[in-house]
């Protein structure tokens, strides 16, 4: 790699990871509006989306500068092909802690409704994986991708439990339904969030290895 | 554009027409599986997934080369990145649409449960979507584009209306909770597949006219 290009390829990483960070704290606020229902954080997540979305203009355009300047061939190229592929993914998330947020202002209006606390459990686990998968993309490193793919699995499971507590409670009392698609809905996009860490995991093992374990999932996804 | 480029791009058009085409006789079958009970259609969505997968990984192959064999710049390079985006976004489509024939499986142990006829609606509207924003892409068409963006509002409409029809029947009976959460579900997978429509359409218009409007949707998404 030239000395310019690796001067501008770790300038990318920085801006990859400094997105991730205010991404991941959107996904906090958001939950905790939720499950904390702290409703003032909702609002802050929906305000800091705008700045997200610049954030990734800007990294594709970096990305389409470097290779009409660099040329790159080979890793390089694929290197710079998956941020253009993870950077789509990190701002969809944002868009999900923005749905997320949204829920949990939604739930307002049902202050009596309990919220799952597997919910909880639920985005800390996600969270890891989205920083988990962008640390082994910066560090090429395929063995801690692999990792995030077996957290995708726990994520699917706590997911059905809270899927199953909020049938208990809609059968239970009808005044429970509103309040409990709200909570699947945000479940839902939870489970979301770790799908997107694990096409950024896939991605990197695929950057690393030339293995494409991106569609080997398709079993685990069929049984959702 | 040289020849040669001009030659290696009206494959990837095909390629990518093709491709859209699979996905969208996925996302009909998958939705037929679903409303009309016809289950056998759901194995058939299942099975045509490793195909959608292997061809996903052609395209984007097929793309790296291209950048690394003649370096494009500007429009040239603009346009195969769009390609790399908009062919992840097909592959996410074709497992929504496996997600749907799953949903349309679990729905056969509730027979009685009637399926929403606004599911349908919904349907037809996200596949013309995925079409008529692969065929603006490849025209380079910014209006059609525009047209696309607005029918996801008309499937975010239909989309309550299902949910707020789903509510109705689980709120009547506690037995329609476990199936009316598998329409709900499946109303979102159409929902999701009408998105990646749209994000695919914002591209294009960006491609276009360079105008940024895949993050002006925001309040839109906010109200969902």
């Amino acid at each position: 790699m030239s000395k310019h290009l690796k001067h501008d390829m770790d300038n990318l990483h920085r801006e990859i990871l400094s997105l991730s960070a205010r991404v991941e704290e959107m996904i906090d606020k958001a939950t905790r509006a939720l499950s904390e229902r702290r409703y003032e954080m909702a609002s802050e997540v929906a305000a800091a989306d705008p700045e997200i979305d610049r954030r990734e203009v800007r990294i594709e355009e970096e990305c389409l500068k470097m290779l009409a300047l660099h040329q790159p061939v080979a890793a390089d190229l694929r290197r710079i092909a998956t941020v253009l592929k993870l950077n789509n993914d990190l701002e969809r998330i944002a868009d999900l802690a923005v749905n997320i947020a949204e829920r949990a202002r939604s739930l307002r209006d049902h202050p009596e409704f309990p919220i799952p606390a597997t919910l909880r459990e639920m985005v800390t686990l996600a969270t890891q994986m989205v920083r988990a998968a962008l640390d082994a993309f910066v560090n090429l490193d395929a063995q801690s991708a692999r990792q995030v793919l077996s957290l995708d699995d726990t994520v699917d499971q706590l997911n059905v439990e809270v899927i199953n507590q909020l049938q208990d409670a809609m059968r239970e009392s009808p005044d429970a339904v509103a309040p409990a698609l709200y909570c699947f809905s945000a479940s839902r996009h939870i489970e979301r969030i770790a799908d997107h860490a694990t096409n950024i995991a896939e991605d990197v093992i695929y950057l690393v290895e030339g293995d494409i374990v991106r569609h080997k999932n398709v079993a685990a996804q069929m049984t959702r």
